[in-house]
């Protein structure tokens, strides 16, 4: 199993380094791409490096995506080609998680259009607006897509993640 | 199975917090002790709350072991209560976990004497000379206890601590 990281500058360090390392242990293959590959820095200082840029991923050679949080999940949902990315995905009908900004990722994409779906409490609004319905609970699993609020999920969060993408 | 982690001010914050969520994920319960209870900051600045200190620790209370590393790890081994508690842990036969500098706490305590383990390479002289048999391996398992490395380790880290803490 290959699972594709979207994220850059200013993630949410353990909502991307727990992941990985919950994702190795299984055995799975992480990609981390970013706008550009090579070093890629947490809010909290911990850098991690970018194997490929956004623009080299190819959908069809991942079987999940997963998109950690840090504002910067916002952002990056203003780039055409990363909605683009994210949609030829889900078109495959590859399983998806995303966790506290991240949702707002595959929202912009209209992957959770009226799916229920959670995310961090502050960006709560924007989810909504953006056509999910909105659940405050630890982990949200609809169909194939697995989200998630905060940090301290994680644990409930990789429980259902590794399930799901098991399954697919 | 109740988990008892020792730590301080200074840990090394993937080492503690992945852990941790990974710990919980298998309905585990984390309970983490400082010299003093309340909130501990680590290198990079995630903040965790101590629920009880060192003090009040009742080595019967839990099951198994878990110490995270940072530079920490190596001035816990230089309070006596600390050394006393992790003998008394290890006479109770309960399996025990170490990363990075923390397996040099296990080592102060004498319970590595003999035993094959690993730590961060920048201490390996230290372990070696507090009698341990080093090796440079990401995890070492020798009877119930577990080390490895560093950060990057984390993945067979975990797969390894899981398995035999499960199996206790």
């Amino acid at each position: 199993m290959r699972i594709l990281f979207i994220t850059g500058e200013g993630f949410e360090d353990t909502e991307l380094l727990c992941p990985k390392y919950r994702f190795e242990e299984e055995g799975f293959q992480v990609d981390i791409s970013a706008l550009d590959w090579g070093e890629v820095k947490g809010n909290k200082g911990y850098i991690v490096s970018a194997n490929l840029s956004i623009d080299e991923a190819e959908p069809e050679a991942f079987d999940a995506l997963y998109v950690p949080g840090g504002k910067v999940a916002e952002k990056l949902a203003m780039h055409e080609a990363i909605i683009r990315l994210v949609r030829a995905i889900a078109r495959l009908g590859r399983p998806m998680a995303a966790i506290c900004h991240g949702p707002l990722l595959l929202a912009a994409a209209e992957v959770l259009t009226g799916r229920r779906a959670t995310c961090y409490y502050k960006v709560s609004n924007s989810l909504q607006k953006a056509g999910a319905i909105y659940e405050d609970s630890p982990v949200v699993v609809d169909g194939n897509i697995v989200t998630s609020r905060q940090p301290s999920d994680i644990p409930q969060f990789m429980k259902e993640t590794v399930r799901i993408f098991r399954e697919t």
